[in-house]
């Protein structure tokens, strides 16, 4: 079963992971529709006679997360979810967070400001890890629309608070893909559509934004930050990083544009996700020396395209603690086997694998997020 | 060679399966260049000097295919068409058929009429299992426009026919991709202009259909009967789901506004084949609650995304039975392998394994079929 | 480690290889800045704090090629170009070349002229090996671009000099995809339209062509002269096919209106890397008769769905001789890993495996370059 693998190897992948990449999970008790929701991204009930439990997720929350809280592996969902509600969210959240063997979450914050999800700091505390913020910049935008500004004065404020929230986190993300797609035209608006589209935002400050070209400014205005600041810009693509009538516009090579206007700015891009697109990314990672990548499914494959200098760990947890207990095992799981494979085949020495696991595991977010 | 499974998952392995689509086999005896042809899906004969069974579907029929009837396993193709000469093409369907393990086939009868091809009535009694009609909408339309009406009474006769010919089946399929991509205008299009297209029908009534007026009436008109009837709706995708001259728009994705506006009517979806785009078919299929896959190229991949109870076997067998009883072996074949994987990883109990097989198999086509 | 096969099919394995696609390496002893960006195709130093040598390829060189140089394997990298200087590139190139077990390299001589890098013959005596020129179409006009002509003289002396360098070679090669991307316009240009073009470029006799009418006007020219000397046509697809710019229309299925415009001309196509998309050139090379592929990253899988008679190795060697025995190191390690699973699971016999894997390692490109 376990890839036998040498001491050093094994102890690198032991090692506490910094997961560059989750979200906050709910900190309240949930019933078992809520749970079911939340466990995949489908974000609808299971159709009448199945189950969201009958999916790969919920067969390996019923595996692994079982015993973590105490119960035998493959516990029925009605028993897991009860041994859930008599530990207590809190107690479930501790415990799966601590279990991740993360050493410092860095936590996106999301579109949407909500009191039923563990804050940055939350976060670190129950996982008895450090934690930081990662600023969506269309977070801020949201916040900054409902004060209801006239155009200048809401381009002015949008500017300042970016850039006050960047100082106080250590990268910065956007989910333009979710709001006009990947193939974002890469030329910095000009001043006088970016104030017209600003008067037009003003007549509509509680939905969410997607005037193209307001979008755009908002971009160049967190690659502003970013610049000035060295940090990282997160861009979630592939078919979860993209509105579903978008899908087909989805693949990260779409950025390329933008891409390549960041470069002379030596802003690092970080591309997350990137399903069913994790070659590209690979690729882009390998061409472009500021892009950089963090992939779940495709992350085998990764490991043979890409630098492994540009590759790292997030667990993607989002929700519930069990998304971010299940991405740390499942990272440790696969590169577990690919090391195990490598050094059998003899392509690669321990040293090498070693090297490597600390490099995904931790030390190039460190390097890129100056931590 | 064979995984080691424990016994109840083996025994749901070797259950009879609800092969969801399939097409007629070739009734008559074949000589080698028609078989040939058939064997892959090329529709051309091999090029000089080489040989279509010099292909992975050559290899597998006289791997496999030569025990079943009588064979050594590996015959020479010259050996395994002499003896499928000997034997006759009615008993070579028949032990083929039967070999399948199959207990009900749901036969797509196809764009056109062929006297060549079993009937799924003889499908069924040959292959010793029940058999049922999945209805092809262009054919229905072609076999409509031929008999030369108005244009209106062509409308009214089309709505008629494709209800009738339902109340008869299971299930409906469109090969839209084929005639005009997957890219489908998600909207009804208007009276208007659909009599106008049925006026120029008129005038071309042999010709396949491919006015996309028109072929959107025909899917709605098939919309409306499966919503009646509560029947699902098979969409072949990907590189063998539509012309060769849009295999760049083959990619399930781009029917997503078409799934959307199918969302609200209750109308299954049954998404075929889809290779090279499995990942984007599971996605889907763990997207839309009334999305289901039956891929054949990427199953393992899917396994690995798609919720369980969205998954369905269907052999895909066409023009010979040769790819019936290869398609139901393939099926057993990596799925056994996957579930002992799964097993073997501690990552599954053996009770899920026996209850996915079981859902995949038949489970699954029995509840959306309402077999 | 090492699969078990029989010794036929190891002895198939171990035979001489054509290489029927790789560009010259440098003959001249390289500083380590040099040498990194030569080992990946970013064509850019590694970012600070970073190093080519931790790709992918960076691993196997240390692995792989420092024995044949006789240090350990896994020697650092710094170890392995003292090594390097120590023998100069001429000892290098031959040893490596010589260790790659090639009868004959058919040589892409690229874009533009070096002298720098090995010549065809060079290629050829220092591995030990026949050498035959594939004509890059590209590098041909830029030469007769450079002459200076008028625009008729331009495209007579264009014509006679394809024919001209085609008569000393055995196949052609296009980088269309860098220029204008893949989906080609299927229609030879016109004449005037053709002339005009030449008028245009006769202004910038230096500049790569970029033109779409008259890089048409060349493709068919190339077309012309491959149909009258029976000669393939090689067009690199897929990421490293195409200009980053137009990454997004890489996938090989974009020719299909070309693939199809050369059907009855009796042109083989062959269809070079084609990363990610290799399923794609895999059904291309299934769905028309005279289209062949030759991958690198998915090879296994296009092994599951071309036929064999359309499969060819070529090392994909360009700037340094490492990757040419990488290659073709790479090529026979995964392929007798495929032929060995299959073995192993009982799907193909020793003798399928033996003359399947001398189709690909030389059979096929011996009868389509009729060398």
């Amino acid at each position: 079963m376990t890839p036998v693998l040498p001491g050093p190897v094994r102890a690198a992948l032991a090692a506490p992971l910094v997961d560059h990449h989750c979200q906050g999970v709910r900190r309240d008790d949930l019933v078992r529709a809520q749970f079911e929701t939340l466990i995949t991204r489908a974000g609808h009930p299971a159709p009448p006679g199945t189950t969201h439990f009958d999916t790969p997720e919920g067969v390996a929350i019923r595996r692994w997360c079982a015993p973590v809280l105490g119960l035998e592996p493959h516990a029925p969902a009605a028993v897991y979810l009860a041994r859930r509600a008599e530990l207590g969210a809190a107690e479930v959240n501790r415990t799966l967070l601590r279990a991740a063997g993360v050493v410092a979450f860095l936590v996106d914050t999301g579109t949407e400001a909500s009191p039923d999800l563990l804050s940055v700091a939350e976060t670190g505390r129950l996982g008895g890890a450090a934690s930081d913020e990662i600023v969506r910049l269309e977070r801020v935008e949201q916040d900054v629309a409902e004060e209801g500004l006239s155009a200048p004065a809401y381009l002015d404020r949008l500017r300042g608070e970016v850039a006050a929230r960047a100082s106080r986190a250590v990268g910065l993300s956007t989910v333009i893909g979710y709001r006009c797609g990947l193939d974002v035209d890469p030329v910095r608006p000009a001043r006088g559509a970016v104030l017209a589209a600003a008067g037009r935002r003003a007549a509509e400050p509680k939905k969410p934004l997607t005037d193209p070209v307001l979008l755009r400014h908002l971009l160049w205005t967190g690659v502003d930050v970013a610049r000035e600041r060295a940090m990282p810009l997160q861009i979630p693509c592939g078919h979860s990083g993209v509105d579903p009538g978008v899908l087909h516009r989805s693949d990260p090579t779409a950025l390329v544009p933008f891409i390549r206007a960041l470069g002379p700015l030596g802003v690092p891009v970080i591309l997350l996700h990137c399903s069913p697109y994790e070659r590209a990314a690979a690729f882009l990672a390998a061409t472009f020396p500021h892009v950089h990548v963090d992939v779940h499914d495709g992350f085998a494959e990764v490991l043979g395209l890409a630098p492994f200098h540009k590759i790292m760990f997030g667990s993607g947890g989002w929700g519930v603690a069990e998304t971010v207990y299940l991405g740390a095992l499942r990272h440790r799981t696969v590169l577990a086997r690919e090391l195990a494979a490598r050094i059998d085949a003899g392509d690669w020495s321990s040293g090498d694998a070693e090297r490597v696991a600390g490099m995904i595991g931790s030390g190039n977010a460190r390097r890129i997020y100056r931590l």
